[in-house]
């Protein structure tokens, strides 16, 4: 079938992709791994983890075992850079920012996802409250569908997970000018928040709840904000709320329109927009179920009689399009590769 | 303490109150069961259900085993209406205006769980799309705290749950004249769907997941643009959501508004409509594990700055302040009781 | 209703038991302030906690707002002694042995949540592997169903909850000697690790899972050995695991049978014994979802068909009748009132 | 790496294996589908459903969508026949020994995920109830851990799900003739009750729950009594649960000993057994966490003290190593490719 020839047959480039991992024992990092290790392209060469450093990876997260020898490594630029084509920098933000100068500079490519190279320098101070260490560097913002041009950077920007959902879910509205104002009201699986546990990803604290937070002031709105730009910020609201879930973002965008559109007009604007792009799903009412652990974000959407709102729904696993996989799309075409190699896979349903 | 004389103190009133229940296999009837059983004032009479006609209680449903003798009966309009002073109709709607007549014909007031007496008839059956069949009855719109003359009325329309939060998250603020325009985005927990297994309710489709439907086409809408009519109904948006949680209802109201406002503006605002209200509790960002299985509405909000979005949120138990928790405070406003009176419990934290 | 006059009529004791709750922001106080609040004979007149110290209840738990005007106070026996005529003790195990002697000599009677006292002092040792500060003091094992002797006890060593569900499904069976040897395997909601956020309660670790732990080695077992005393030890096994659910144990005894029985036997044993236990309740299949929240123990079982075992299971919800709920039932027998008052609520179902 | 040469090289057998798949709408069905599409040598050629025939599985199931362009169709024996090398019956038990003889008349190799041709006829009309339509027909267990055989099988009977986790548990120690006795304890996800809503897979039923059922008497006892024949059946018990999980199986063998043994030697059995057996991982104590969505039965062990009791746990996800995985598995070994080829994937973590 088409899709197998895009997995399975290997490029005539010789030689594999060497790839770094920095950060590999978050939830980022673990997801890198699980891709990759099905990546037909791909030889990881490094992981590391200071906290794990020595012990093999299948030692420390079991469903790992039998399917790599690795062992973590501690962080050591040179080394990494020395065996690697392109690095992942999968650590928090504040921490990519001290190791992607030098790993650029030693003539590897970088993706990061963190949020150190998502925004222009001044809004990333204002917005984060930190210095940046390495301002003004160029970095392609990861969002391919929106932004080709990753095919030609050497540090690419992986997009947070809540953008990802609502800039795709808005993007071709906002650019076909019939967006007045628009209101992400997302809902994200805890797994976003992270591996380590706090009182908000407390079992009996989550289960049978959902958690609003940030209402007005998620640090991710200023991504949306960039990506959107033909709207005033002050238009583009976004309310965050985290449910008993593990994987997942599922956003409900509230369109108010500048002007009456059918919806025939609609779906002609989404599906021009994502036509050729393989991971946008555009058509029913988007779950979580139908893209858990794929890397696909699906898009629905529905206009309310006699009102101008317009309802759109997308639904992302924040992990993979919203993370790890949408980094592995940006690798692929950063390598001339086929942008779906290693990631046309289908979700876990049920 | 206060809150105990409440509860167990006997009224002077020499007798109980007789309850009888239509409908008392369905959730909100087996909800009514759980609440009126520890209520001081109450006798509860008769409990009716085709199915189970003829059975215990506890037999059918083992969380009533050692609390009540009631056998569950058929339902004869007459034999139920000489044996209760106030009759709870926990039926689906149609159903309800088909008991309701004769009901209060022989002399007992009621308090209708369904949709059936919620709207003026013309409004009702557009929305439902059914000949009403007891036209005009005048009925009191049973959220007390914008309806204080539920006590003189004969026949209580118990609200929606959604309504409910939804309404006592915008009402105080579209009296006050600032609201220009608000959208209402709910998620639920199943239990609103009923007692009945369906594709939705299937535990691989629900858990790790989260459902929009009928997302600009909701029956409860009808509700909110009744309770909220100095609001152009076209600019009341209603998107509901369903949850992998069992109780409650988050409503995440965001209003634009039609002025600027101050935060302790707000707050005056909330606290002057809902002073004397027991049930209704501002402040703080609500979620559902503060108010599972209790008859609380909790409500909190945040202004967004530089913006005109100002995002209010309730939450609430949909099966007790969003059905049966409410109908019995209705009955309590109704028979001059204290309106806590046996409902003055902490909610199942955690 | 008979178990509505159990409730709400006030005895004739002129004054209502003055209760003190040291340790009162932890899973097991706050359950016993959720239970007290609705008790007709109870006046809390102290809850501490060193976390919370002057802060009221309401504010740090929003679940009591409105309830109670409460304020966390900072330990002091002396002072709680002096306002108590009972003290719960709901603190970590070594801790309460701090506390007890104290208050029992100040005149206050006790019920300690933990583990202090339920085992004799060589036992507890070497169990738990520390020296008992106040050794040999004489303790009632609060299993009332087993222990009528709670009534004269100044201190009652209130049950762990997985011995609660594993000793009341085999005790009756172990004292009518038919047993030869029982393996508890026991299921339990993650309530019963506490409030403190761990690597086991963090939900993307147990939603979706289910873990077993300290597989041979739970210190629970020694209870267990102690009130089955007629079994040698090594014919009690227990394996213990933690579910995706926050209350709630299910307790899986597999019984193997010193000599045949039949099915009648075995039920005349059971209601033999539980006869007069009103939170006992035999019959049918068990689950969570029957005792969730309130104060029973359900019991049912099945003999395999040409095979010498017997399965009984049990289910309680381990915050009530496995921690707090217990407690309030001794408290009751201990000041002569119906052992029944305050808890006979039903579960929260669904 | 190694593990990718597995799952990339095409083997030098010019043409793919073309798989049919009768039942492609239930779970097994779809689970068969989201394996094989990965698959490096497989065409699937048909899938059958009477319900959505004619409709492309993309539209009736959304996790689909992009990823073939397949449509359902009606069943035909003889039309498939002829497409495929090899059909999956993924139907209810009795529907197979429909299909089953027609589909090896034409030529075609068989792996049924049914009950049909797991036991022999005698056995399985006694446990199932019904007469045999296909009596005598020889076919291999497909658990090839035990029966590497398969490879020369016509017809494979995938084992259940139950058994496969329990057999593989305690196999080594039985045929190591220790084992005494063993009584396997199983918690099961909800999907292995299939696609149907029912009210043990209801939301409000399942969810906060656990559930045992077919407390003595699961049919599933013959297979493990089966493949176990060393011991005596009614010396093997077998008592599943459901809990609110959608995928796994965790089994608690508590394994009593026939004399006693010492940890390095329970090791030295497993690891004999299993040493070249790629999806079976010995070590640390399974969850369901680290086998989700792979097709690994991890096993763990821990000896009790002073006891004769062995506790073994497995965990396998019901759905791949315990249905649609093994399936997959036992037809590379029948088609001469490496076992582990489509199936070395990560479990989905977290």
């Amino acid at each position: 079938m088409a899709r197998e020839d895009i997995n399975i047959t290997p490029s005539d480039r010789g030689n594999m992709i060497r790839v770094g991992i920095i950060g590999g024992s978050g939830y980022t990092g673990l997801e890198l791994m699980r891709i990759l290790l099905s990546h037909p392209e791909v030889e990881i060469t490094a992981v590391t983890s200071r906290r794990f450093a020595g012990r093999r990876l299948g030692d420390v997260f079991p469903h790992l075992m039998h399917l790599t020898d690795l062992k973590f490594e501690d962080v050591s630029l040179e080394s990494i850079s020395n065996r690697a084509d392109i690095v992942f920098t999968a650590v928090p933000h504040t921490r990519a920012m001290e190791y992607v100068p030098e790993i650029l500079r030693r003539g590897c490519r970088v993706i990061d996802l963190s949020a150190d190279y998502r925004l222009n320098t001044r809004v990333y101070e204002k917005v984060y409250g930190v210095k940046h260490r390495d301002p003004g560097r160029r970095a392609v913002y990861g969002l391919c569908e929106l932004h080709p041009d990753v095919r030609d950077a050497d540090l690419v920007a992986n997009p947070g997970c809540y953008p990802t959902g609502a800039i795709l879910a808005a993007a071709p509205l906002v650019r076909a000018e019939v967006v007045d104002r628009v209101i992400f009201d997302a809902k994200s699986g805890i797994s976003g928040a992270g591996a380590e546990p706090t009182n908000t990803s407390h079992f009996p604290n989550l289960a049978e709840n959902i958690k609003p937070y940030r209402i007005t002031t998620h640090r991710h709105h200023a991504e949306m904000t960039q990506e959107l730009r033909e709207l005033d910020p002050a238009r583009i609201g976004f309310t965050p709320h985290v449910i008993p879930a593990i994987r997942g973002i599922l956003t409900t965008a509230h369109i108010l329109l500048r002007k009456p559109v059918e919806p025939d007009e609609v779906e002609a604007i989404f599906d021009g927009f994502y036509d050729d792009k393989p991971f946008v799903r555009v058509g029913g009412i988007p779950d979580l179920a139908s893209v858990r652990g794929s890397n696909f974000c699906d898009i629905g959407f529905e206009l309310e009689e006699g009102s101008d709102r317009l309802v759109v729904i997308s639904a992302i696993d924040n992990l993979v399009k919203g993370a790890s996989g949408q980094a592995v799309q940006n690798m692929n075409l950063m390598f001339g590769l086929d942008e779906r190699m290693g990631l046309m896979v289908p979700g876990l349903f049920p």
